[in-house]
């Protein structure tokens, strides 16, 4: 029996997240099905990053077992065009029989994708969060610089998530100001590197974030919020379609 | 009776193109149809531009005649919300009674969006063209220069396509290489300006200019084509989804 590693990118929009569920269409359950036609046996993929709905990605990581003959670097070429457009497999190796994709040292990196401005482009509106009002980018910078470490990111963890322990390490959180042309106000990507991260962290920072960008906040306001270990303290989820999975290195 | 200017954006991908058609979605149709709603009145825009199915728009334009009491400046916040989330209103304005959208002198910017390598990335896949193979920029910029300037440009433009002339001028060709990370291989925009343009004109020259790219034509090929007046010398009219209208100036 051989290991393989997918790396996996999709647009998030029409399902229901990574994972498999009843009745529900998920990135998961699109690889399995066809993977499964693919080498005559019955495949479950295991996924490094459970996605939530409508969220996108560009390197996610799968991984299953097969005695398929196809060699691992051309397992893209032939799963590519049986998966639907939204779903492409961007690279395909063979790994070590022990390489699990959840339980290796890893770094991801997410993007949160913001457009500011009297109106949303239609062709920005399925990757992107709107808001009307101007974001002051490096007050976002400077409270992005009290995140990086390791620290206890209860604050911005949904509430109820079950988990042993909410001390994480962030190790970069970067807030670039694009300008496409395609806005009629500001285009900015939120960028957070981490090793490892709680469940709706992303989305909750990125939404505190925009707090210090309309000044509602001071930047230092980032520390006292995290010292008070308390969800309500943080800004608000932002939604799904926002948030890219850019990249999962291992370590 | 008033007339109103409105800068429309829009997401092609579900649309018939622009022009009202029997049993079929358009962009003309929805305005019509919302700003009957809107004012009372039984309206029909006139637009810049007749973009076709699946063609994208930051900026085409649409006229109207209404005695709407609401001030053109605000007309934007009054129909977007009752517009799709693939059709947005970026500006408006009252003109004079006489503007007419297409009998003026205008320059129009197009954008030719493509991407290589050996994916396309799902996010891309509705505002890009996709090639798995590498395109020398340098070349299609030496190629793109051969188009500037006034000439016949029937060898680009659509067999049958009834005009008068085909003498067009283009004022700029420019091939630029983005890169966003979004991408395993090239994110290229070809960007055209002219002053009035033939039947899948922008197309024709992107898929000639990709030609340049591939290195199957020399640069100065174009000028041979160019003389032709000939369609079939040209490249291939390349899809819909990787083209959007950018921007009309009226002069």
């Amino acid at each position: 029996m051989k290991r393989f590693k997918l790396v996996v990118a999709y647009d998030g929009t029409d399902y229901s997240g990574w994972q498999v569920q009843p009745s529900a269409k998920t990135i998961e359950g699109v690889l399995n099905e066809e993977l499964s036609k693919l080498t005559g046996e019955q495949i479950v993929v295991m996924g490094a990053s459970r996605t939530d709905a409508g969220v996108h990605a560009f390197g996610n990581v799968a991984v299953f077992d097969s005695e398929t003959p196809i060699p691992g670097e051309k397992l893209l070429f032939a799963l590519n065009p049986r998966l639907p457009e939204d779903i492409r497999i961007v690279e395909s190796e063979e790994v070590a029989e022990d390489f699990h994709p959840r339980f290796c040292d890893t770094r991801k990196t997410y993007e949160y994708h913001i457009c500011t401005g009297r109106v949303l482009f239609p062709t920005k509106r399925l990757y992107s969060h709107w808001t009307p009002r101007h974001l002051d980018v490096q007050a976002m910078r400077e409270a992005g610089k009290f995140l990086e470490g390791e620290h206890d990111f209860k604050s911005f963890c949904a509430a109820g998530a079950q988990v042993k322990t909410t001390v994480r390490t962030v190790t970069k959180v970067e807030v670039e100001e694009c300008s496409s042309g395609e806005s009629v106000g500001q285009e900015i990507v939120i960028r957070i590197q981490g090793e490892g991260f709680l469940y709706n962290m992303v989305r909750i920072i990125s939404g505190t974030l925009m707090k210090a960008g309309y000044h509602m906040w001071p930047p230092e306001h980032m520390k006292e919020i995290m010292e008070g270990r308390d969800r309500s303290l943080a800004g608000e989820t932002v939604p799904a379609n926002g948030l890219f999975l850019k990249e999962i290195e291992y370590l």
